[in-house]
């Protein structure tokens, strides 16, 4: 049987820990091609670059793999990956991460992680977010490997589904005291920004971005629940923004 | 009666033409305040900006009115407005645009305006993005003032709902040629993207990002469709990303 074509990519760039855990995952399953940002792009959300030109160089970061590093955004990486790199063939599935750092509930929309998997979905191709809640940069990614492979081995395994998204969270503890995986939505919950004020060395203000993640939704069915409890969280997501339930509230302006 | 506090951003920078025309309704309607990027910001979609510090300056470019430019993305913008410039008032109604250019389907992902009025939903803002069907900077903005103000005044004539947000698309028609509003969703349309490849002048390779936009949604209920045949479209968006459709088909995966 022939392997699956696997493209793995990230935002913290190539050379982060949590991508070199998910190609190693992923070089058991298929035949694999990186193609990832050539420096860190987190929170970069579903940002492309259109105004400037982008680079793209084959690297060699993966033992025997092919690997490219790419100047743009997340998103750029996975529309040069498909269009460029793998000149139009079939990807089988993208795998995004492993994110350094939780893209539980809201955060799904600033993610750099998540929403090149999302831009993967939109090209039709079956697509996960990997995140572990574990901003460090040496973070430890073993105890997630099993995950992981749960997941993909799960969506390889069922009739493709087009457009298929997941966000997988996985929680900061040891294998033994993760005690499972569950499917949920996205938690309801919001930060609360705080900036922290200074002066340059020219004395000039800035206003440096730091903020509180606060969850007031309380449903056991939730992504931040399942982690808060232990479990990996995996959360379907989609691309339609549109508030169905709202469009019969709005006819008054349909005229 | 107390005027109510609105805020105004754009992604395509405080001196475009699009920001000004939004204003000008605006000031008929509440007071303004206007904190908008120092730069074009479009396609930036949910991009924040966590590893510099950002810059704000008060700057005189609307006649009598309160506005600051800051050096961050459009989100940015959005939160130094709520938490720096306006420290947590009350603000009655966020309006981002008029974009210069469709923000129609899946443009709201990679949209910076969306984004900012996404930002502000999440912050429990009522919120609109406005964009005109023409990319050029001089662009006529004038037949979309009446349809801004009609999205305006409908929502702060009703109660308060928290986090609404609307993405609202104008033709690029002469005013009598409009036929009408209409409130629909968001078309299942896509980018089949391409890459005009070239040489800088030290011989490295470069790729540019370009493409076309595919609509195969036939759907008479859709954003595209609306605007092809000469409404004003609007459709309730959500920060909601969960499929909840797939919930039940994972169900494999809970263990």
């Amino acid at each position: 049987m022939k392997k699956p074509l696997i493209l793995v990519t990230n935002d913290d760039g190539i050379i982060a820990p949590g991508i070199r855990a998910l190609v190693e995952v992923a070089a058991e399953m298929g035949e694999v091609v990186v193609v990832a940002p050539d420096s860190p792009q987190s929170a970069k959300g579903h940002a492309i670059t259109i105004h400037e030109p982008l680079r793209l160089k084959k690297v060699k970061v993966f033992e025997g793999l092919e690997a490219w590093e790419c100047s743009g955004t997340p998103v750029d990486c996975v529309k040069l990956a498909k269009h460029v790199v793998l000149k139009d063939r079939q990807i089988d599935l993208c795998v995004s991460g492993i994110n350094h750092g939780s893209n539980a509930s809201i955060n799904i929309l600033y993610s750099g992680t998540l929403s090149a998997a999302m831009e993967a979905a939109l090209e039709g191709i079956r697509s996960v977010g990997f995140s572990l809640l574990d901003f460090s940069f040496d973070a430890d990614f073993g105890p997630s490997k099993q995950w992981v492979q749960t997941v993909m081995t799960f969506l390889l395994s069922r009739p493709f589904q087009r457009g298929q998204l997941l966000n997988v969270n996985i929680p900061k503890l040891a294998s033994n005291d993760i005690k499972g995986m569950r499917v949920c939505r996205q938690a309801d919950a919001r930060w609360v920004e705080k900036f922290v004020e200074g002066h340059d060395p020219s004395g000039h203000p800035y206003y440096w971005l730091t903020g509180e993640f606060i969850n007031n939704d309380h449903g056991l069915d939730t992504d931040i629940w399942a982690l808060e409890n232990g479990y990996v969280s995996v959360v379907p997501a989609m691309h339609d923004l549109t508030n169905h339930e709202a469009l019969s509230t709005l006819s008054a302006l349909n005229h």
